[in-house]
């Protein structure tokens, strides 16, 4: 079974070789903790709501770095970065790496508001990827909220989604109802990792969380201060899968 | 805007008349709260899980008397209760009555196990009806628990769904977590109305709830408890309908 480390963190906004040094840190403490895999916060390498922001080659100096600290440390991390696209264009990018190699990226599909569809090109699909012989899917903070993104993976066989976000005051709800829902309507397990504290104008709003597929909230970080969370992806998947109607929708 | 009543009671089991004289009473109180509609538990007229079952017209004495009750109370009346198909099967059905007219009509799509599939033929589709200038979309309990049902009946146009149910220990989540979700992530209300109390081996979860489109809980009954929720369907919807990629699912 998979541990899943998520690491609840200020956001500190472009500051990139910071980000990296605090990464290596954490990733050293899930290690500890008999983590599989650590998740980051959304776009964690150089903060989220910072402005026009320069996309990064998901195999330049960045990945090199993490790829490092995945060999370092044992433990496979899913980072958020800004992922600069052949067309020039910027996606909002996840970028899981384990044992020094890329087993999966995703780019955030569901823009929220101006603030990602003035700065990022979406993505369009929801692959599903091979981590330590368990089937796992990404996705990224607004993705979540949308039934058919989870259900999606769930379908295509995943049985655990890593989640970078980066929610803000006053959705509290996504955390504490809909990434629980998620968790149990699909029988997966649901790792949401969030930032606390403020970044310029955002305030946002901690409550990273771990949801089993039965439901049941197996982590679940303050709405403020930085927070390890490591839990394992058990639990009995409730029925939903095999119940559901295919034939009629 | 519509007020809803939503009532938990306990069940009654093969007590028609009784559960009518019992209707007839919750529907005279929904009137004194201002109510436009009251909604019942699954297969309210005879219970729920109570061995086979024969099933009635849906024109028939009971369809009489719930429509004399909306002209006597001027209260909508949404009934579960086992409709006799052309087939001779039998369907768990709610039926939605105003002004003493049908004004729609479901059969459950989603069989919870044996005790569903052994006595009743699914319904397969998920239709929506206008009540009094809204537009409206009926389920029943296991259903609502996918979300592609509250989905489907919000990209038709539903602004509210009706519930009746007979949800059990230990399946409380359903209530505060996944009946919320629904709500929340399709912008829309949902009225839950459950039973209280024991029926035989059962020992239902009460927790009979009004979701608001913003995903606020505008009314929860107690675990245990008969109990008259009466709130509106009223709220800021959420914007996940707008933003949904249906592009890409």
């Amino acid at each position: 079974m998979l541990r899943l480390a998520v690491w609840q963190c200020p956001s500190s906004p472009r500051d990139v070789a910071g980000n990296l040094a605090r990464l290596a840190d954490a990733a050293a403490r899930a290690a500890a903790g008999g983590a599989d895999v650590l998740v980051t916060p959304e776009m964690f390498v150089t903060g989220y709501d910072i402005g026009p922001v320069a996309g990064m080659a998901p195999d330049g100096e960045v990945f090199d770095a993490v790829a490092s600290m995945t060999l370092e440390s044992g433990v496979a991390i899913a980072y958020g970065y800004p992922e600069l696209l052949p067309d020039g264009r910027v996606a909002n990018a996840v970028q899981l790496v384990d044992d020094g190699r890329v087993v999966g990226a995703y780019r955030k599909t569901h823009m929220f508001g101006e603030l990602d569809a003035s700065r990022f090109a979406p993505g369009s699909d929801f692959p599903v990827f091979e981590l330590r012989g368990h089937r796992v899917g990404l996705l990224i903070c607004y993705d979540v909220e949308f039934p058919e993104t989870v259900r999606a993976l769930a379908l295509a066989g995943a049985s655990v989604v890593l989640a970078p976000t980066a929610n803000m005051v006053p959705y509290e709800l996504v955390s504490t109802v809909l990434v629980r829902a998620r968790a149990y309507e699909n029988g997966i397990t649901v790792a949401y990792a969030n930032y606390c504290g403020t970044e310029g104008a955002q305030v946002y709003a901690g409550l990273s969380t771990i949801c089993g597929p039965d439901g049941r909230v197996r982590a679940l970080a303050a709405a403020e201060g930085e927070a390890l969370l490591i839990a394992d992806a058990a639990g009995d998947p409730a029925p939903y899968l095999r119940d559901r109607r295919h034939d009629v929708y």
